[in-house]
């Protein structure tokens, strides 16, 4: 459920100007996420990052003690996104839980199709990061099983059956949209999320 | 729907014996395929890869003009164990296109477990190599797009409704199966494939 940075999120609402004024951590941060997220965690080096954030890797490595803390806080970074944005759902959808389901569903194909098929910034590192022992992969977990929670007690509060099945399926339907928009575009099966996940809701919702 | 070599797939039915006296460019192909699909791709290198053949840089180059041509084609070898397994199912049930479905959400599932929750190696490949113009990226794409159309078929065979949305209900599905395990595990939301796919067929059966 983790997807670029959209504009609302803080650090992106940062003008060019505001960026390259900004304290070395964050600008380096900044750089970072977005090489990363376009290109891949392995892809981009560290002096390649810190010329882009107009310092040096002698600067990177006082903020990150190594490549692998800086792409474990790039991914907190992304999980943040993604917390904002579901409390943008809950706000604006108050206690209306099955209309934030909805919500969240186009949300989430909005930004499949904007994020120029690149999908989930924490799937894809999970990927590129077979070791085990890869400080990403604790965040990468703890996120992915975080963003797994609030979307059984969303279909708990929205009174649909089988929650925590239904929030499985909705996860699967979604890490598939993301993970396939990369080998057959945003414009293939994963154009039709909504309709999937509509369809599966409706097959919990109990009959009245 | 690409996954690890199986048993029964021909060249990794070779002995160590058979494999350490094979030509030179079955040697890398073979230990290519594996590196790159433990690893990754990017985490891999050329030389990693001519000494874990017994054999040179010099020698991969003869057979491979590139590293990225040595991936392509480690792709398309992956892509013909998938096609002899659609073939296996087909033969296993014959004529009867419901339950190779069955057989082949089973066998899915099985592979996500066994394979030490690498996934597909084909997606995985997608997720690394970003850039559009990699060799390795046509090979990807052609393979998924094949795979799908074959869901699409068995799914119309099965009389089921509306075959080409459940395909891609499917095919999401099986996507995000294989690309959650990598990041929740397999005993994640991914171990639910079978019955998630059960489920969602169900949906499309003609009532009679």
């Amino acid at each position: 459920m983790i997807t670029k940075p959209a504009e609302t999120a803080e650090l992106a609402t940062e003008s060019a100007t505001e960026r390259a004024s900004g304290r070395p951590r964050d600008r380096i941060l900044l750089v970072a996420r977005d090489l990363f997220y376009e290109r891949g965690v392995r892809a981009v080096g560290v002096d390649e990052i810190a010329a882009a954030a107009g310092t040096n890797k002698m600067t990177l490595y006082r903020h990150f003690a190594s490549k692998d803390l800086l792409v474990a806080e790039c991914l907190r970074e992304f999980a943040r996104q993604s917390e904002a944005e579901w409390d943008r759902l809950a706000a604006a959808y108050p206690g209306d839980s099955r209309a934030q389901l909805t919500a969240w569903l186009t949300k989430m194909t909005d930004h499949i199709v904007a994020d120029g098929g690149r999908g989930c910034a924490l799937a894809n590192a999970a990927v590129e990061l077979a070791e085990k022992d890869h400080p990403a992969r604790k965040v990468i977990e703890e996120v992915k099983r975080a963003q797994r929670n609030r979307l059984v007690k969303l279909c708990e509060a929205a009174a649909l059956t089988e929650p925590e099945f239904l929030a499985d399926e909705l996860f699967l339907l979604l890490e598939g949209a993301r993970v396939s928009a990369q080998s057959v575009g945003a414009d293939g099966p994963a154009a039709r999320l909504v309709r999937m996940g509509e369809a599966i809701i409706a097959s919990h919702t109990p009959r009245t």
